[in-house]
């Protein structure tokens, strides 16, 4: 990487490789999510959609179709598609977690109301549908409409599984592929789907989205028991909610007796203090799950790079790699 | 009709005529409302699903393939999938209107809690979507990807205009549409896609849809304001939450300035008391508008039946005439 590379991020290197491209997403965001008849569904998407994600996923769509050679219209529709579940997603999120801050701003079931939450998001999911047909491919509709039911099943699945000492490490791995990979991973298949590369190339698209989702999400985890972390999201919060994430869920299997008696009481019974916090964190530390934890974060972003191998050279290749390497920077 | 026919419902005649095509509908629901990951998804949809309700929208595409001359299996699928959107729009108003029942029995938010029909509803969305995705038929993802966004439109501008008092016939029609006609349009509607008919039969399969949903709501709105009703639903509801229906639409446009007093304060500003319902029945007499959206609701289905005489002769054609003078018979 030379100097002048590493003066921008990753993902900027990435969204200025495919500006045109993203502008024209941009586009059809903005015309696909008005109303003619309920303006409150424009106000309540754009509060999130302008609020500055990165748009992570929709670059996903257009890089891997661009690395694949895609010289049509539908990759910006699918695009646009994953950016619509994924905001359905955050909209229904914020109402399940009783969120009040989204992106550094208070979130929509705060500034209206969580039936205003539900039914926007519905009507995105829909649009989402809407725009997905309208590329007339079969395996594309195949492809996210399974997505769609794996991410809501592995909400469904994070919320049974709450407060539940029992969780194991394959449930939490179900949990996120259906919250986070599936999502990933649905968005690069797709654009190979659409530039008809072969089967190995479609599966390698799959493996990198899999594989840097799991990632993304084992990094998000992490940084809830430490790190600096410019997300927004506070430290400790999935310890407050007792959510089993992959350094708990290992440190409660090899916990003494009295360990278990406090993870029972501060997850299970939901009797946490604030003064828990710490004690959790120096379980955490004693028994090496943040450090384990960390490693198989960086093993699965090496996984996201080494499916790139499978790939048509192309400098979007490169840029996807050193994607993968920044979603775990923030915890190297 | 005979007297040998009089002695069931229409609704459950046509259910005799297409019993052994909703039996495999039923196996459809239940083998795809399972999930294995996620138990509590076929918990809640079981609750609802077997609550026992008519399954008139899955019915009325096996009904419209079946007159149609359809003779594959993606009606099957279809029915399903239709039932399933309904059900999922169900979960999301239990959690929006704060329901407590819902076809006699506890709602699934008071018996589990909003986040599980908010997140298993999303389930059965994208259940639904991956089973019309199966019948591979692109024009029938775009007629039910569009209802879904209808539907969840309409929702929102329901909420938007809940005690408004400006709300407009229109406006109400635009509502009614969503949350009723759209789906039972496209649930004729592809059963006549799907069996290959002409356009102009496609189109009257649509317009008895729609004509027979638009009825239907319009008659729930008027039991709202009395009638003896054994759907479960409460007297007065509507009113209590300021939901502006034809009725009351009317009797605010041809108000006096007391009477206009009287729905600022109880519909616009909230402020009803119990005995204010008496009163708001008395000005719906006495400005004759329970009796005019009577009239209505009978002639949007006489629309309906007049919509069947462009499509081919069969027996399931006059039983879906039937169920349109049955829509109608709760209020003649």
């Amino acid at each position: 990487m030379s100097l002048d590379q590493s003066a921008t991020k990753p993902h900027e290197r990435l969204a200025a490789a495919i500006a045109p491209e993203m502008e024209a997403v941009g586009r059809v965001i903005r015309e696909r999510m008005s109303s003619d008849h309920a303006p409150r569904i424009p106000e309540v998407t754009a509060h999130l959609v302008e609020a500055g994600g990165k748009r992570l996923r929709p670059m996903l769509t257009i890089a891997a179709a661009k690395m694949c050679g895609y010289t049509g219209q539908s990759h910006i529709d699918l695009a646009a598609t994953v950016e619509f579940i994924h905001t359905a997603t955050l909209l229904h999120d914020d109402v399940v977690d009783e969120s009040s801050q989204r992106r550094g701003r208070p979130t929509a079931n705060l500034l209206w109301d969580n039936t205003s939450s539900v039914l926007v998001g519905d009507y995105l999911f829909a649009r989402s549908f809407q725009l997905m047909v309208r590329t007339g491919n079969l395996r594309v509709l195949d492809i996210l409409s399974n997505a769609a039911a794996t991410i809501a099943e592995g909400e469904v699945l994070q919320l049974t599984a709450a407060r539940n000492l029992e969780t194991t490490e394959e449930t939490y791995f179900q949990v996120v592929r259906g919250k986070t990979a599936a999502l990933f991973s649905a968005a690069t298949q797709v654009g190979g789907v659409i530039a008809e590369r072969t089967e190995d190339e479609v599966q390698a698209l799959f493996d990198y989205g899999d594989a840097l989702g799991i990632s993304f999400q084992i990094v998000d985890d992490l940084l809830d028991y430490g790190g600096t972390d410019a997300t927004g999201k506070s430290i400790g919060d999935d310890f407050r909610e007792g959510k089993l994430t992959l350094p708990v869920i290992r440190a409660i299997a090899v916990a003494d007796a009295e360990e278990a008696a406090f993870w029972d009481r501060t997850i299970a019974r939901n009797k946490a203090t604030e003064d828990d916090l710490q004690t959790a964190l120096a379980l955490l530390t004693k028994h090496g799950t943040l450090e384990a934890t960390r490693k198989d974060a960086l093993a699965w972003a090496g996984r996201a790079k080494a499916a790139l191998d499978k790939l048509p050279d192309h400098e979007i290749k490169g840029m996807l790699a050193d994607i993968a390497d920044y979603v775990v920077a923030r915890i190297t």
